[in-house]
């Protein structure tokens, strides 16, 4: 029986098991980190016609043609920086106190005013973002994102164990958020809204009006937001960029940006988040839980960090107009371009750097979906736009607009030719014209 | 009875639930991401004696003095990829392949051969060694940290889930890792085996002999290794850095280090993780466990992969002896005047920037352990040292030895000071001479 003590003699070495054998095994968190823009891509067949050079309308890169370059006095500013010989130690792993201050200097209002400890200097947006989840949620935890949307956020938040509940942006009405569909996926493991404006991939901006009407679902149903404006102030004239967080009254936000975009230089990794808590919700527990997490990495480059004053403060305004008047131009050539192409529906932009072209599949009979429209566009014509399936926002492709002039135009002539020859009115349509 | 249908009608918004105040609270995982430096250095009165200006030996980073500047070549380097105006775009996340190729290249021995693929590009080597722990490791394994050792090993860990078991490094042995105790803590959920050579805090280089041992420790187990190769090649002469992974035949080894500290530039931000897999037994699971991960945030900033092939190539040797030289020189005066102090017990090291002073403890009656040990060395002389509880190593400090030659003699004079004041034979010492 069970009470009977056995006087087998036990090998010590048996009792404690260890590997016998190798067995080393990525780890669930990486397998689980899945970056969707690669899982399409690198499924499809991306062989240009020989006879037309490619195009690639695709990386959200700005200055892969070298037609958008940053500005000099930013170069300038680095190579400042280099010379100080003061920012080759280590800073702080939140950054420099006065980089901060001219990010909170440069950023703040009456109405959402900001000092240096409210903002925490990180490796690129994305990093910002990664922080700005990493502190807000838990494993089990749901976030609000939206669809279509940038996917880094469904990137990271899977790999973290936290749920995505995708939100409608409805093209009928610039992109504007469906707020019904919003609050309905709220429930208790709701633990963070994450809004992007401008948009990628719509190029959408949202009014002072829609953006109150965001803070009001938020509010009632007491969710912090993660603003990403990393596209903030980069919106056409005649179109005003409003930032979130001087509009809220309680919900507490941690608005994301950095360098990589308005000032042309993504592959410096200069992001940051900027802490706003008016009512004093986030208390001291999430400005804590930054720092710690800070910690980890230690912080973006920190020439880049001495050059960030100077960069913020005495790069000239017309830089800045030029980028925009620039992208302004090819976006709307793109779009009446586009707009008279039978089958495609494009929805003018009014910010960022990118068009959102929606496909008539049904007049597309050769193709399944966005994703074979696209890969036929580059065998046929060496056109390469993102299908937004990347974007979980399937029967759309997205082109970016920062590309060269000629580039634009002669990538919507071919779109144009592609379209044509692929284009079939519907059968049902004459079908029902013979009734 | 259950089976009975009620008619009561129910308010559909009540059935689902949703927060109705607010309460954002910091996530666990930021919660469990400790730094046991700061827990320790912000509870400890550092005030210092207002007659003697402060010397800090407690900080490891090499650039704070100004006397240990970088290389012109390295400046030079950075400001040359500014001017090219190539290196502002997204580079890959795991970085510029010339530049992947260039680490390669420099690290590259016929026993351990590397190409371009076998390196991953870094938000310095915390970056390094954060993807290397979140590659090999699910919550609920262990890690073999060394103890003392490096605080971010465990930071990491256990914000991951991940458990820590410390193994004893031998400070009569040159601090050689205690083998037996490193074997009898492995079990089946040990997952990586972390070593790091040269050593923060020990300044110990090890032995090829004793290399071997730790390989054969970790080939009978079948565990991985994350060699912390940080302070490589920072040996004094005289003696041999021996990178691990050429002397293994079969044990994977991901070996992170970074321009940090050889090149002194720490803030830079610049790591990497050589993937040394001369058995096939990482496979491609962890490298593309590893690309995944690097694309949550992007590798590091572009103008410093810029240069890096330039910095690698083109700084004269001269630069890295200089640096020996000084280091090894401070490490001889520290050593040589700590030595004849009665109560203390200096570990002469053999390379990187640091020395373990052993305190006795029942010499000094006057402080419960080595924190108040160096609290005290604050209030007193204005000298501050870390003490290597924040290692996990109680009853030793930890001294860093770049600083200004005057202020390492200084440093020491007032230590010397302090001991004496403070040092009281042992009554039981004299009781036994006694009888
Ligand atoms: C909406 C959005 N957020 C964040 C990022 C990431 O920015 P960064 O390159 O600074 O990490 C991007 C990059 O394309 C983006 O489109
Ligand atoms: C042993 C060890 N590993 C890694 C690091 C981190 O290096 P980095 O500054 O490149 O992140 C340090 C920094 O002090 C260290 O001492």
């Amino acid at each position: 029986g069970w009470s009977v003590r056995t006087h087998v003699s036990v090998n010590p070495a048996k009792l404690k098991s260890h590997r016998q054998r190798w067995n080393v095994r990525p780890s669930e968190m990486s397998k689980k980190t899945l970056n969707p823009i690669r899982a399409i891509v690198d499924g499809m067949k991306l062989t240009p016609n020989p006879e037309k050079p490619m195009i690639a309308l695709s990386i959200g890169d700005p200055t892969v043609f070298g037609n958008l370059p940053t500005d000099d006095t930013v170069l300038q500013a680095v190579k400042e920086a280099i010379d100080s010989h003061k920012y080759n130690g280590y800073a702080p792993s939140v950054g420099y106190q006065k980089s901060r201050e001219a990010v909170a200097n440069f950023y703040s209002c009456p109405e959402a005013p900001l000092e240096g400890k409210d903002v925490i200097l990180t490796s690129g947006c994305s990093q910002a973002i990664e922080l700005a989840i990493s502190v807000l949620c838990n494993p089990g935890d749901n976030i609000l994102v939206p669809r279509p949307g940038f996917s880094l956020y469904k990137t990271l938040a899977v790999s973290m164990g936290i749920q995505v509940k995708f939100y409608n942006l409805l093209p009928e009405k610039s992109w504007e958020i469906d707020l019904q569909h919003l609050e309905s996926l709220i429930d208790d493991k709701t633990a963070c809204l994450i809004v992007n404006n401008p948009s990628n991939p719509c190029g959408s901006v949202f009014t002072k009006e829609h953006q109150h009407k965001i803070l009001a679902v938020a509010s009632r149903n007491c969710i912090p937001i993660l603003a990403d404006e990393i596209y903030g102030d980069m919106v056409f004239p005649g179109c005003d960029f409003q930032p979130l967080a001087p509009l809220s009254s309680d919900v507490p936000i941690l608005s994301c940006g950095g360098l990589a975009k308005r000032w042309l230089v993504p592959g410096w990794r200069m992001g940051w988040i900027l802490i706003h808590d008016c009512n004093y919700i986030f208390g001291t527990g999430i400005r804590e839980g930054l720092v710690k997490l800070s910690q980890r990495i230690l912080g973006p480059c920190t020439v880049v960090q001495g050059a960030l004053e100077s960069i913020l403060n005495d790069t000239p305004p017309e830089f800045y107009q030029g980028t925009i008047s620039f992208l302004k131009s090819n976006s709307e050539i793109c779009f009446s371009e586009l707009s008279t192409v039978p089958g495609l529906n494009p929805v003018m932009p009014s910010g960022a750097m990118y068009i959102m072209v929606g496909i008539e599949m049904e007049h597309f009979p050769d193709f399944q979906n966005d994703v074979e429209f696209t890969e036929r566009l580059v065998t046929e014509q060496s056109v390469f736009c993102l299908p937004a399936t990347a974007f979980e926002y399937p029967n759309f492709f997205r082109i970016v607009v920062t590309v060269p002039e000629e580039m634009m135009i002669e990538a919507c002539i071919r779109i144009r030719e592609f379209c044509a020859r692929h284009y079939r009115p519907r059968s049902q349509d004459s079908h029902e014209l013979d009734q």
